[in-house]
């Protein structure tokens, strides 16, 4: 059994973290699956996917790291085509794709876990495409 | 089909490298699934999974590297709640979630390919949750 | 149902990034598959896979960020053994698996998403399994 949805996700900053734990679970509840397996996948190159705590310093702390490796406007040759290299570059070291487990129709998360679109380059409006597959 | 299984994984110290290769091919091997994929999914947020050699030196190079990218107490938001921040952040750059292929009733990994938990707030018993699924 | 393939990719440079979009879909076309997701997995632990814009600025962008963030030879303990630390530990910043969901026969990819097998320690002959699962 397969059953897809997707959510519109509009992020509100330039760089913004959207927890999406929410939405997600309320799509594997209406998909009618107890037990299998979540997809969730962005179909952007300058959002990405993170599952860690939300708690506000460390979301902070999340954003400062990721501009300290990942610099905007550091001489990159993409910023010469558009001004956005380092939410591209940010965006791959999250990753588009993840994938969780599904049990008695809720997907398996730990206590702490929360998962979210990482904004890199908004405002925008955002497609997060989601199947659930099981039985 | 779908087949699941928890594995308890125990680290022993603050920062440990456990390597669950084994333990994924038994789940694989007990499903009775010959074809499909085998979903890798840890419950925590100070821990990562990743895939690589297990050679002594290269794991620590990847705690080194790690730590380089995201030091411990550098003046991180979180740790005025939780003194871990780093921790959460370098699980951020791994991956909660791997999913490999199933053929022959076993993961395709390749010859130098194994299957670590990286804990970064050990030591503490950790739970991994495993999804067989095909046929 | 379960679909399987392999597909041969060779690099032609030690540092490389080969994109396999147009090879993945074309399996996904062959699987007969209409709605479900395909698992993308290379075998190799110093190749990663990532999922971005192909625009050549963007993708000399990440190879000097990959560079930057793990420099080659910076005294890492694997290179002892073999000359190749910087490269597993790259791969380890990407993922060795990308799951993308599939409609209508085709991998749903966003207008700007493009596959890339990122070779770090080649010139080689590298080998990626692909499984579709769905209906």
């Amino acid at each position: 059994m397969v059953y897809s949805a997707s959510l519109n996700v509009r992020s509100t900053k330039n760089r913004d973290m959207i927890d999406i734990t929410g939405d997600v679970a309320e799509v594997v509840g209406s998909s009618g699956i107890a037990d299998g397996l979540v997809l969730v996948f962005t179909t952007h190159t300058t959002t990405g996917l993170y599952i860690n705590e939300h708690e506000g310093g460390l979301v902070d702390d999340v954003e400062s790291v990721l501009s300290k490796l990942v610099p905007p406007r550091a001489g990159y040759r993409h910023d010469r085509v558009d001004d956005n290299a380092a939410g591209h570059i940010q965006s791959i070291l999250m990753s588009p794709s993840l994938v969780i487990p599904v049990e008695g129709g809720r997907p398996v998360l730990g206590t702490w876990q929360a998962l979210f679109l990482a904004e890199r380059d908004g405002p925008r409006s955002r497609t997060v495409k989601i199947k659930v597959m099981g039985e």
